[in-house]
């Protein structure tokens, strides 16, 4: 089956990395790393994963300036057109009201999905099923459509969706969404039945969403209504580079998802992890014998079990006497912290930080 | 005070220090790193302790032919007749018969002091003062001098000597060498105030020791008499790497050491210790607050202490929750370890060796 010529997907691709320091660094984050050793980053693994359902050539990197030769060089099919660089970090509404603008310039008919680019999806035929579906949901309807993942456990790292009327067999009202619970709440939604988690992956017409903004944050609407007529043309870039930084810095969950009439969550169950936190990586990872996670690097072991290792190149570890530690290598950083306080990484990159300055970031 | 020009040194520096991989590697040994941060390596501090006991010229340095540039680099002061290249590892014996016969050819008058080029020292003036008068006891006596360190611990790691009757104030006959006894053997040789530990630093007159070799260990010493006229000229190379590898590879305390009836034991109190394991560095080496050893790298510890810290370069070292390991990285090899289960290193070098050959050793 040809894809959709109307059908774009947006894969956001700006992020940092921080919570997989030093493994993620500012100058190479997550989502170009190629994780499982399978050969392909998290990025690239993001474009497979939707070529069956969008055009190649309708498939749009928004990144940060600083990455355009990694996108450049994981992603060759790409050209120029398929690439749009932030000048700056202004979260995801400022992204995705660009690449709305950017899309309906070459057709304004489109609809598109939005999808981050450094989750791990391990059931892609239910996950192209449900984007299908998705798809033909926005098309026939006004819908601000986000996927709602059927939740395995009282997670307190996500956000959570509560649902509404059903509309249509698997597509229901959003009634609420509530970031980040503690574990008691956590422990309520999950036996509720009545709650998702949001994954951040979205599907609407480009008509919608600009609807959505123009109503709901017309201050960013109307920096992006400046470059009427200049989208997809040769000024794009210096109109972006000079107006973008002027955009205010706001998620898209805040300023549009929780704020507008016609939410709607598919519930879907495709396997999916943020991968958000080295927990969640070695959660999705296959284990050894021993339970440790080695990635693709040579990892001799001794007493040791429950770890994860994250080391690049061609490095030997030897550890003995180590359980359910991270241990990650970086070449001029080495990172040993146990699992169960990988919350003190994003403090360690503070000290850092204000230790050395930006050197080892 | 200007060193008697009959004075002479030997610096063995052929070890391969396997015991701290893979902080010390095949390719540059423990003795040859910076081990403390001070700008010197163990083998440049050897060097350094002996000058001004014994004239710079006199200064010889035995070493494997892979480490002359090491050593060359390091000891710029010593000209090409001071640099003895082994061309293959045959222990102590061969070693200091070897550098005996080049000693006697320079001057048949010669008295020497013999050690390890990996040791640590930490009380210099009593070094010196003790070996000032170990070259007076062995000139005037035709006697085989070691010194015996006060033990101050029950260690297992050490050979110990057991002392007979004194022949002069802190001299001694040797009654017997014993080699690392158990940790119940050691107590009792700590409590009895009879036992020394073998610091494997010897002095003698290079007749004495020729001598011994001859009456104790004939095979050897014939290898060498075929070397006659040939030692201190330009022959000298060629000769012992032809003769050299034929040597039997034996220690100089079994082949001479515990059989001659002329050792004595001067025994000696200078901050002595071997280096010889991790914990030897660790308990040598100054601590943090915490009372991490972190040597001369950019560590930053969280709920960890009693660590040790042996990296190399500009890297830096975050670690939570980690206590009394050895954290040890070389570029290509992390080693992590508890140091109480150091004595498991040898067989991780085993194991890396089966697995990868020679590539990490």
């Amino acid at each position: 089956m040809t894809p959709d010529r109307h059908r774009y997907c947006v894969i956001m691709c700006g992020g940092i990395g921080s919570r997989f320091w030093p493994y993620s660094r500012t100058n190479k984050p997550k989502q170009f790393i190629d994780f499982f050793g399978t050969g392909r980053s998290l990025l690239q693994m993001s474009f497979d994963r939707i070529l069956p359902i969008v055009p190649k050539e309708n498939i749009i990197v928004v990144t940060n300036a600083i990455y355009e030769p990694l996108v450049r060089e994981q992603l060759p099919e790409l050209d120029d057109s398929q690439v749009l660089l932030e000048p700056c970090r202004r979260n995801t509404a400022p992204c995705i009201a660009w690449a709305a603008c950017h899309i309906m310039a070459r057709d304004p008919q489109a609809s598109m999905i939005v999808t981050p680019s450094d989750h791990l999806i391990t059931n892609e035929a239910e996950f192209n099923r449900s984007v299908l579906r998705g798809f033909e949901f926005v098309e026939k309807n006004d819908a601000l459509l986000t996927l709602g993942i059927h939740p395995t456990r009282p997670e307190t790292g996500y956000g959570y969706i509560q649902i509404g009327q059903e509309v249509e067999p698997g597509i229901l009202k959003v009634k609420t969404f509530t970031e980040k619970p503690d574990i008691e709440l956590a422990r309520v939604f999950v036996d509720s039945g009545e709650f998702f988690w949001n994954s951040g992956i979205f599907l609407w017409r480009a008509e919608t969403i600009a609807e959505a903004f123009h109503s709901l944050a017309p201050d960013l609407a109307r920096e992006f209504d400046k470059g009427q007529g200049i989208f997809g043309t040769d000024g794009e870039k210096a109109f972006i580079n000079e107006r973008f930084p002027a955009c205010p810095s706001i998620s898209v969950d805040f300023a549009i998802m929780e704020k507008a009439p016609n939410v709607y969550v598919e519930c879907v169950d495709f396997g999916w992890s943020d991968l958000g936190t080295w927990s969640a990586l070695y959660d999705n990872s296959p284990k050894n014998r021993e339970a440790n996670v080695t990635q693709n690097c040579n990892v001799m072991t001794y007493d040791s079990s429950g770890n994860i290792f994250a080391v690049r190149d061609e490095k030997l570890i030897v550890v003995s006497g180590i359980h359910d530690y991270i241990i990650a290598d970086a070449g001029d950083v080495l990172l040993i912290c146990p699992k169960s306080e990988e919350q003190r990484i994003k403090q360690m990159v503070n000290d850092v930080q204000v230790k050395f300055d930006d050197k080892y970031l």
